[in-house]
């Protein structure tokens, strides 16, 4: 009984593993899709993440099955909450790689932004891209190292954030209002991407290092930015 | 043993209750903070935002350790991970109530954005309101007819939404590009907070009309608008 469910924990790590991949794919096409302004990429984001939404109700099932069949305590119970949560936050990761793409495909076929903000923007999907990346990483490794480098690099994309603001604000810059509409909507996407991969740190930190999942095992809301 | 779970389930439900209430209070302040422009509500909203967290978290200690102790199954499994959930969701609420009053802050004393943005944006905020109150009475009543009407209800907050891209974007509507960012902004944070209502009511519906679980109890990224 108990190898079945460790077995069954292990098919939850890889559909964690391949949800993580597809999310990365996710926005490293849909970042693409802004700085080439390719229609073709962008479709493909916004057609894969259906394939996202359908993991995280495998995962769901499967860790509601899991807890109805097993009854895991302790670190096993642990496991399968946090797969719950993490499956949740891939798939609103991949929501927002949709939405990226979505905004690449609106203005299609020019730029949404005109320079310096689309370069901006840009280095801001770099790091998304970097951040969804990592996350996969993350999920297969379990290596604390690199969670804390996630989070660092959050640090860095709040940043890039703040500083989007002041070049939209920044009447040097020529922007119409679609224009700016899209530059404070991309901004907001990239940046929760952000927060989110920082989620999926914490909680595999937590995980890996034993620490109480109740009180400290919380969505990525707290690093929000206040803006 | 089973007395005291049940006991500790209806605290539970009060917990949700009283976390539902704080997110309800929280969005009314905000809206009456941007509607009148006061500072005073809108520090009320940003440092009560604080105690929602912390409800969360106590919510998230007490199901970890029904699931622990009691290893509950069936219905009661159902309920712990729902509660879990759902505090997750009105935690993000609280979140984007204080987002709203944090740009009410910003501009104040004078409103974030002229007319009709403004009247358009406070139609939206009354809404948001509606729904918080309508989520708490619903997690209070288990009143499916009640689920039903916040479903319904957000499909106008998505119309709302997409009808104030239209105004920003009118330019008969004189706006600065800062009220451009603030208009589009609060348009995001109110659509969401409809969005996280939705997804509790669908919470609530799956388990009073004992839907399984996995595959549908979903997060409410689903409604979130394609833009």
């Amino acid at each position: 009984m108990r190898d079945i469910f460790h077995q069954e924990l292990k098919q939850l790590g890889y559909d964690l593993e391949s949800m993580a991949a597809q999310v990365a794919t996710a926005m490293e096409r849909a970042s693409a899709a802004l700085r080439d302004g390719d229609l073709i990429v962008a479709e493909q984001v916004i057609d894969a993440d259906e394939r996202i939404n359908d993991l995280q109700r495998d995962i769901d099932d499967l860790c509601i099955m899991l807890l109805v069949r097993q009854q895991p305590v302790a670190s096993d119970l642990r496991h399968v909450i946090s797969a719950l949560r993490m499956a949740q936050t891939l798939e609103r990761q991949g929501d927002l790689a949709r939405h990226v793409a979505t905004i690449a495909r609106g203005r299609y076929p020019g730029p949404p932004v005109p320079e310096p903000v689309m370069s901006h923007l840009l280095t801001m999907a770099d790091h998304a891209v970097r951040a969804g990346q990592d996350v996969a990483r993350l999920i297969a490794t379990q290596d604390l190292e690199l969670a804390r480098r996630i989070q660092t690099a959050d640090a860095e994309m709040d940043r890039l954030h703040r500083e989007s603001f002041q070049m939209i604000l920044d009447p040097a810059n020529e922007l119409s209002r679609q224009q700016v509409v899209d530059a404070v909507l991309m901004g907001r996407f990239l940046e929760r991407f952000g927060d989110h991969s920082t989620s999926v740190a914490r909680r595999v930190t937590y995980l890996v290092s034993g620490h109480h999942l109740g009180s400290h095992d919380r969505a990525p809301e707290e690093e929000d930015a206040q803006r």
